[in-house]
């Protein structure tokens, strides 16, 4: 048996470490480096710059949140925009909701594309899907381009360094905005509360000036640091707290049910300061 | 600086590891290894057996939530039992309950204590409190000797290996529903739902066996396995799920709110299917 470890420090002096079967790749690509592994706990695993991307076993957390939130949020969600998310467990979640016309993904970095297809085949096996357009692209620049054109954009970007920090600027709000239709809603994973928290609060105040109802939610990520993950919601017209009961359709989940949809929403006291 | 870094394999396959400014005491004691140290992400941690116990940053949401959720439960929370935590963080916020009138803590282990005082003065700083009776004894036998005698009931365990193995039984529940009064409430530390679902469903259906109304609720402990805590309620005649808000006075917390109170026992979906 290899003695190999994976460690990811989260904090200089904080980090969870894993045991590998075997790596499966590893590439320095035009923007990051990719790596993937088999481990023992969680199955296959991408990682972006030594930081745990995904993993078999709980990916389905961090892609049913990112997306039934909104979705289940907007009573007609049909043209839908997903930023990042290159390993396509967020798109794979999005074709779950039949109102769905057309799901466009675009990911800067087409060997994530590339290698989950290969190593996340029940993640990324949806992104042939004939309801999906996958781009390689920049996309704060498709953002930049797009006007009055998506009812939700999901931006499922890696952390605020490297090829995403642009990505949690007030300025890609803003074109969030403009490319979002009159009553669309954007949402974004926003780290955790433990050790980016202002990052949260710098993220809920750039959103607040810009969209009328802002709101923070988290969920369990066992993989990601401390295990509270948080995502920003800006909405231009739909409150996520005021989805009746009638707006939800049964879908299969291991992680998002319509009660939790609602109580996803009622922070711990000291993450719920960091919003206020 | 100290190369030192300590590793908790919390499962075969899978740790976190904190790096260690210093080591403060170290001893077997009559019950298990008791580790006490400084480290540069969590503050002052204490670890028993190689497993994390609790630390200066965020032992505020064990502490918090073990607590405050059945004592806003019970409408005249007189006299309390504390069953292990030694450590004395759950005494701390039992005592800011002006209805309690006593509280006893058995921890089978004095040097849990002796070394809380010493290294966690933040957290074991009520153990002296007049209203507070400190026994070192074996906490299964004083429930044993116990009847019709307490209010509210808390395990505050270490993982059902060691000298808290029979904490975990049908027969330590029996006797817990014995030593409360005729409405009376208990509570119960019952591990993470991601490594340890077995032992969540088996508590679940021993306690429902014993109690009208058992419930499972989660908090997000980063120091603890996958980030994600469950505690499993057992009552005799009070439903958390049905207190109302002038139940509710207003307490110091960082994690607990009454919003929180009814949120924590909503559970993702393969956290609630165990409770089935």
């Amino acid at each position: 048996m290899s003695g190999l470890w994976y460690t990811e420090k989260q904090t200089d002096h904080f980090g969870i470490t894993m045991k590998i079967k075997r790596t499966l790749h590893t590439e320095q690509t035009d923007f990051q480096y990719l790596e993937m592994a088999e481990t023992e706990e969680w199955g296959n695993m991408l990682f972006l710059d030594g930081m745990v991307m995904t993993s078999q076993k709980d990916e389905f957390v961090y892609h049913e949140m990112v997306a039934h939130v909104p979705l289940f949020t907007h009573p007609n969600p049909e043209n839908i925009l997903v930023v990042g998310g290159g390993d396509g467990g967020v798109i794979r979640e999005v074709l779950k909701h039949p109102k769905v016309k057309k799901a466009t993904l675009v990911d800067i970095d087409g060997k994530v594309i590339e290698y989950s297809k290969k190593f996340l085949p029940e993640i990324a096996g949806e992104l042939d899907n004939e309801r999906v357009d996958v781009r390689v692209d920049d996309g704060f620049m498709h953002i930049a381009k797009s006007e009055n054109e998506y009812d939700v954009i999901m931006v499922d970007s890696t952390e605020p360094v490297g090829p995403a920090a642009n990505l949690f600027t007030k300025g890609f709000y803003a074109g969030i905005s403009k490319a979002l239709k009159e009553d669309g809603i954007f949402v974004a994973q926003t780290d955790n509360p433990w050790f980016k928290a202002d990052l949260i609060r710098e993220v809920q105040r750039d959103v607040k000036e810009i969209f009328p109802i802002t709101r923070l939610y988290t969920a369990n990520i066992p993989t990601y640091p401390s295990g509270m993950w948080t995502f920003t919601i800006g909405s231009k017209k739909y409150d996520p707290l005021e989805v009746s009961d009638e707006q939800f359709h049964e879908i299969e989940t291991k992680y998002y049910t319509k009660e939790l949809h609602k109580a996803a929403f009622v922070l711990p006291k000291f993450v719920k300061d960091l919003t206020e």
